[in-house]
């Protein structure tokens, strides 16, 4: 997908359906995070990685627009792209694609925001340079 | 809450919780739609009787902002209202605030867009007249 | 219901459905732990207070008989009760009615074993004689 | 493992992790079904193909004996059998070992019963022949 370079993919599970018979809108919100780990595991160490600093990164924003139900089983590709690192500040944006037979299509889109903490005193502590070093060089790849 | 007339009240459950020790994100969504469903019980004969006449309520977009942390036990209020219905869509806004014996503080807030669709074959409807009619009575108390 | 002295009641969420348009069982198991916070509130201080003296709680055995499905926003009665206190070990028994106008029946049954632990050290640690005498009260009351 | 001819692998979600800092006990039985299903995908043309028959398997049992806490991006191989069909019923018997670096270690063992339904009227019905041909191809090769 345009602007993104980097991609998870994963199966609806069958208990992330609801009684609807699609996948609960919650469970985007889980799979965003699973494209987060996914994205850190392959830029900048993984998530432990960063937890083994003594931070930790809380989620301040989540932003979900669907435009098509999923369903279980569903093959979906979560394109991930991380921005706007400023201080103790970052952003992650996403699409969520199906992957059909018949072809790709958008199921959603979305963004969350994310500020470092001290794990200890939960005090706002800046991004560790080598966070923002690895995302930077991650998404300049994405935009030449 | 100003500018709110309608609250339930929960409690967060250990499962909800996560390693870094709060309420995962995920489960706020979860909790929005619990709301949702507690006003609709108040207001409108409940999520079950719209679902008994054919039509599906589906959520188009969560839009959560978190301020502060919840923990494992915390006692949650999530005030909720029901705006801006036109033809097959509405919107609902939430505040959430923690009751703890300190006072009270807001947790979080958000909305969720949802739009109605026929349950057989998932095109748009009109938001049932009963069911608009139910949110005016609401929300016109509301704002009393 | 007979044998039982404690119960809590709760609703079934939209979320816990999945695509077969029922509860989905893993629901159940999150349900089992509600109830034994809820109990754990009622005759020990809670289950932070237990957390607080620097043990843990572990599961270590989850075991579950569905004798019928329930449905999103049936109400749930669960019945719970700890015996079988030994040394670092205890377990709790419990029965899922669901509270229906037609009357109440038996919707699950299941019993889970749990292990005290160090909190730090995770090493085995006897069950603090509070929660042992606390625990032995409410059930001498169950069998009066 | 000994017994065991199929197996799928799967990293341990943030989302799956509770206060304890370990996996949420309730997280094991998703997993469990998640072996079901690839399972279901390599020898029997997978559960969607079952549904599509205009059947459900239901889950009337789960049991899980749970030996080390699992953690947050724990890689786990959920070894996976299918027992004992009889006429409605199944089992699915399961070992969950975590892959590290220091070696394979056993991690939660359990099982599952389950009944096949009528989609429609909810009524037992026999396993369909086609089922109970490719467990029996699938399991002939697992004890060879």
């Amino acid at each position: 997908m345009e602007g993104y370079r980097f991609s998870t993919d994963l199966a609806v599970r069958f208990a992330e359906t609801d009684a609807q018979g699609i996948a609960h809108h919650a469970s985007f919100v889980v799979w965003l995070e699973v494209a987060r780990v996914a994205y850190l595991a392959e830029h900048a160490g993984g998530y432990q990685a960063i937890r083994d600093q003594g931070i930790e990164a809380l989620t301040t924003e989540v932003h979900v627009h669907y435009h098509r139900a999923a369903y279980f089983d569903d093959r979906l590709r979560i394109w991930t792209r991380c921005v706007d690192l400023r201080g103790a500040r970052f952003r992650y944006e996403y699409a969520v694609e199906r992957l059909a037979e018949t072809g790709v299509e958008l199921v959603a889109a979305g963004h969350t925001l994310h500020a470092i903490v001290d794990a200890v005193t939960r005090r706002p502590t800046r991004v560790p340079p080598c966070f923002a070093e690895a995302v930077a060089r991650a998404e300049a790849q994405s935009t030449s």
